[in-house]
């Protein structure tokens, strides 16, 4: 593993001054149970230097090819602006609540409009009382892309309208963060449509419009936020093969510049451990020299009446994401107003 | 998983006409032994819509996010114009022979230059010498990047007029094929950055720089051919986990427009299964209604002693890709002229 993702050569074909620069060096294996073994490798960081694209192939690049390699865990160098690409979330709490008018202290609320197949005139009106009903953020479901009932364009100027007049009517400060994940080129003009459009931030799924998205949205000017999402991510929980999700999401899509992350909640859909979704949301928000910390936003079965529980497990800094449960109340403003007030009692003492 | 990747909200949430134009529909469950079921699921096209991040985001996307599910194989629609962006190579295997001047009938060399860590200059004498006995492409390894000893915007320099210099001098076509995987813009700026500095082709990992790349890289005016790398992707094989080696290489990089694509044969450092590599090989090349074929580049584990006998079982429409073995050779330009020699003998009868 420690040859295969650095110099890829056979021993003695590089010679020794590249061996000793570029060279990953196994530090230790370990037994690790059921025939399995833990190793601790050592790369250069000259090896690393690029960005979040480079980093991935070395961490686990071509071992993604091999059957029964698992990546577990990684240690950044507390040195992070050597490895480039790295200068972790443009925002981070702090510009996602000043985005949202969320004072610290309150956790906030995420919303997903969806489903595909809604016209974006009935997704704006959705997103228009979620807004009015008190949530901080609406964001497009992950699956909206340009589908005929509702394609980027269309949509993005439709919910930021329909955002915007929720707002000046009820005083409120929502959010619309619309999915702007498709080929790169296109990523990046609709991440600029969408600044042009008002929205403070933006939603992308790293795993398929490329990990390096994330560096580059951060460095735009000016730069929204950027909520990632996890579909297609390598990182099933015990899987065998794959990265470990605290380490992808919590560890290293934060460093690359995530100022939120999604992650599926325990007990959810994804029904992900615990002590896995703890981690997460303690990685993204760790002090950590020289970058901010990132929202954690578990979600994917955190059920409408459950949000209390959640909230309290996790504390205020946290932006809990609930979806199709609130959409299948039928009356949606009330729904969603429980919701909201939920989560403001939960850490306030106050709704 | 037919909800959770298109509808992603409870039965009774979106209108009947939603449900039955958008939802995923379970054809069958089958058992498949060892407790594991095989499911078939008919998509709607229009849940697929936009490209080849879209296609991946339903086909595997949040259950990517689950232990225990595979994605097996897919059968994209006869009428693929129906799904935007997935219109194959633009230069496929005809393409890439017309750059190389590789007449029918015979199969490609390419080798890559390596390790990171030389400088450009090493990195551009490598590619001379191999030019010069005969390789047909010259690739980067998938770790050079832009790091310090070969940053790379110097390294597209030198290489590309070493390459020039071998072709003018020994009469060959050589092509130097360089690695542009980085961040989205990023990628995209190499990419025009290489056909500039007089490059055919490029190497990109898709896995990294996201899938979206091979569509945008076929719609570049003009295009280079483009050459997917493997690394990170979610397929090892016989994994419990991921999408199968031959669907995601052989069937959804082709149809998003990859005009070669490497995989780690059997046999060599990966040890994937011959009739996996087999497979992928046969869908890369096999007559599709509307797409050009794509050359299939069997890698990682290529010795060049052994290339004989893989020309053989491979046939002619392959590239193989012979790496570390070739440069541990003494005498590393009678070895790649004998690599040469060994596979044009293999297909045409004559060195």
């Amino acid at each position: 593993v420690a040859r295969e993702e650095t110099l890829e050569v056979p021993e003695g074909v590089a010679p020794p001054t590249i061996e000793q620069r570029f060279l990953g060096r196994v530090v230790s294996v370990t037994p690790a149970g059921d025939g399995r073994y833990a190793a601790i490798i050592d790369y250069p960081v000259e090896a690393l230097r690029e960005g979040p694209a480079q980093l991935l192939n070395v961490l686990y690049g071509n071992i993604s090819l091999l059957g029964g390699v698992r990546l577990i865990d990684v240690a950044l160098p507390a040195d992070r602006p050597v490895v480039a690409g790295l200068s972790g979330p443009r925002h981070g709490i702090g510009g996602i609540r000043a985005a949202a008018q969320a004072r610290e202290g309150r956790a906030l609320v995420c919303v997903a409009i969806k489903p595909m197949g809604l016209t974006a005139d009935e997704l704006a009106r959705l997103a228009e009382r979620l807004v009015r009903s008190g949530v901080d953020l609406v964001k497009d479901d992950h699956g909206l892309t340009d589908q005929g009932p509702a394609p980027f364009a269309l949509r993005l100027g439709r919910v930021s309208e329909a955002v915007a007049r929720a707002n000046a009517h009820a005083g409120t400060s929502g959010v619309y963060v619309p999915n702007i994940t498709a080929g790169p080129a296109e990523t990046l003009a609709r991440a600029r449509e969408a600044v042009r459009a008002g929205c403070r931030g933006v939603l992308v799924a790293p795993s398929l419009a490329g990990v390096g998205v994330l560096g580059e949205l951060a460095r735009m000017e000016p730069a929204p936020f950027v909520m990632a999402h996890p579909t297609h991510a390598p990182c099933a929980p015990e899987g065998r093969e794959g990265i470990a999700p605290e380490v992808l999401l919590g560890t290293l899509w934060r460093a690359a510049g995530a100022d939120a992350v999604i992650f599926p909640n325990a007990g959810g859909r994804f029904d992900w451990p615990w002590a896995c979704c703890r981690e997460i949301h303690r990685r993204l928000r760790r002090p950590t020299e020289g970058i901010h910390p990132a929202f954690p936003v578990p979600g994917g079965g955190i059920d409408a009446g459950r949000v209390a529980f959640w909230a309290a497990r996790y504390g205020p800094d946290t932006i809990f994401l609930v979806g199709g449960s609130l959409l299948a109340h039928t009356d949606l403003d009330a729904a969603a107003r429980a919701v909201v007030a939920a989560v403001r009692l939960a850490h306030t003492g106050t709704a």
